[in-house]
């Protein structure tokens, strides 16, 4: 059997949590990662995949079914999608939510005339998660649909403390407010603030001689980011910073509590829920599975734009459509 | 907007339950109940749904969108499901898990002749634990998928201790054990035996004069639904039993415990989990999500038969695609 074959644009956490599931999808090879740097200076996690540069795709257009695209949502993808879309099947993670109709759009009438398939904003939030709130209120019309973030590392949140004056090292972890998740899971449907959702908690290292009131007020009071939710700083030596806060955990919850019956009477809970251990590997595993979707759509013929809620769930999985019908329905 | 015409087939508990379903459904309208009873023997839970007898479907093929198939698996669905797909786009939670290929390639048969959409094996298991089953080892290729029941009354189980002598009336739950959920939440993946999975809690009304510890016996041993189980059996009045006996409460979860990075290290941890205080009413909301997809897919000229895995999810929501990506994804 002819394996799907992976390329990889872009080589931070993410494209390194790609390559590392490509190996575990035995369906799959990688070609190879695209990066804007020189190729020498990167170092795979397993040796002997190739390094090209980003300029060299348009050479390899027979050589690759699906495009990985691992770059920031900001300023890589809103130009390397439509560029890759143009000669690939592509799968990303764009994740500003606000943009995602204008990037959708524009994806899909290059994906149309190039008679590839684009999965975009794909992942886990966006993406799963949306996926389970679109199922959630389909099934439960009435009701109340909400999402959690955590306890996990908000990349974008870490990035705004360091750029606070006398920060050396810093991470702030979301985490949900469980009295909020136990209301709602007793039957309840509160109008929650900001505020009543999730914590925000921050672990600094600070330079020498910094003063760490000043950091702690910056912090606390910073617009957008930590104004509207309740924030802890705490201040940590940076051995204590190296040995316990490196990882990248992530999840949360989906969580829809609708009401059936006659009169409503009957409380109905859906959840779902994802703990993980490294959010870059996880959103990977997801990519990885709308590849194997792209791939399968594009050889029946379909063309264009996808989101996750586009794509039947059949089009995810390595087993044929009669394997799963026999033992997974 | 013209709404979509349903009509229900078979009025018990489930038939009911898609009766009050349809009314939190805008888009939807109930054309008719159709029973192999006498109509005026049907009294539908509100007034006013004109009620037929199932002989009269062939006579009502152009008033109907989406025929939902509410009865039995084991007799109803088998015959009825074949006879309505020939003339109507139907949805149905056949739920004998061994016979679902042998059913969906006869209706895909008869669906594909009648131009309609037949959706089989809907429901929440199989139906959304299905999805959820194949969309966590999709994306999880390493690492064990377990699907948990309960806790709530499994009617096939009440049903069996009904029919042991001196039993007057009975429920039966079962209920998971949480100390096998703890361990794989926490990262391990047991094997487990069907007795470490779940617990089989019975509450019988025995008859004036009956064994009490003969009907216990007789329980606790009975093949195929409770030797392999610790089961434990609880006599109590007839009011206790009318009073607080009589919901039909259930839910369960699925849980993969997956395993990501170069050497295994990372516990990614995916659930979905529903906490129902009607099971009925629940499989119906889902039988009419579905009722929309079938509705809407043949409305795009696809044709045949479907389970849950092969229907894209955006085609279960009240909303337009541009209203999803703007608002949900």
């Amino acid at each position: 059997m002819s394996r799907i074959r992976i390329g990889i644009v872009g080589y931070g956490n993410l494209g390194k949590s790609v390559e590392l599931g490509c190996y575990q999808n035995k369906d799959m090879e990688i070609v190879g990662v695209f990066s804007r740097r020189d190729p020498k200076t990167i170092k795979t996690r397993k040796e002997g995949v190739p390094v090209y540069h980003l300029d060299e795709v348009k050479n390899m257009v027979d050589d690759i079914d699906v495009m990985i695209l691992c770059g920031g949502s900001a300023k890589d993808i809103p130009t390397q999608g439509p560029m890759l879309a143009a000669m690939f099947n592509t799968v990303d993670a764009f994740d500003t939510h606000a943009k995602i109709p204008e990037y959708f759009d524009q994806m899909d009438k290059v994906a149309k005339e190039s008679g590839k398939v684009a999965v975009v904003a794909s992942g886990w939030d966006p993406g799963m998660f949306s996926i389970n709130r679109l199922y959630a209120e389909a099934i439960l019309p009435e009701g109340s649909t909400y999402t959690f973030w955590g306890k996990g590392v908000s990349q974008g949140h870490s990035d705004a403390i360091r750029r606070v004056d006398g920060v050396k090292k810093a991470v702030q972890y979301t985490i949900p407010i469980e009295d909020a998740i136990k209301a709602i899971k007793s039957g309840e449907n509160p109008e929650l603030s900001t505020r009543e959702k999730h914590l925000r908690e921050c672990y600094v290292v600070a330079h020498e001689g910094a003063s760490k009131e000043q950091i702690e007020k910056d912090i606390v009071t910073m617009p957008n980011y930590f104004a509207d939710y309740d924030t802890t700083v705490h201040f940590i030596s940076e051995e204590e910073f190296d040995a316990n806060h490196q990882g990248l955990p992530h999840g949360g919850l989906v969580i829809r509590n609708g009401k059936t019956g006659l009169n409503n009477e009957h409380n109905q809970i859906i959840e779902y829920n994802l703990k993980l251990e490294s959010n870059p590997d996880f959103t990977a595993s997801v990519l990885l599975a709308y590849a194997r979707a792209a791939y399968k759509m594009n050889k029946e013929g379909i063309k264009g734009a996808k989101t996750v809620v586009d794509i039947a769930p059949v089009y995810l999985s390595m087993r044929t459509a009669e394997e799963i019908r026999r033992e997974m329905i």
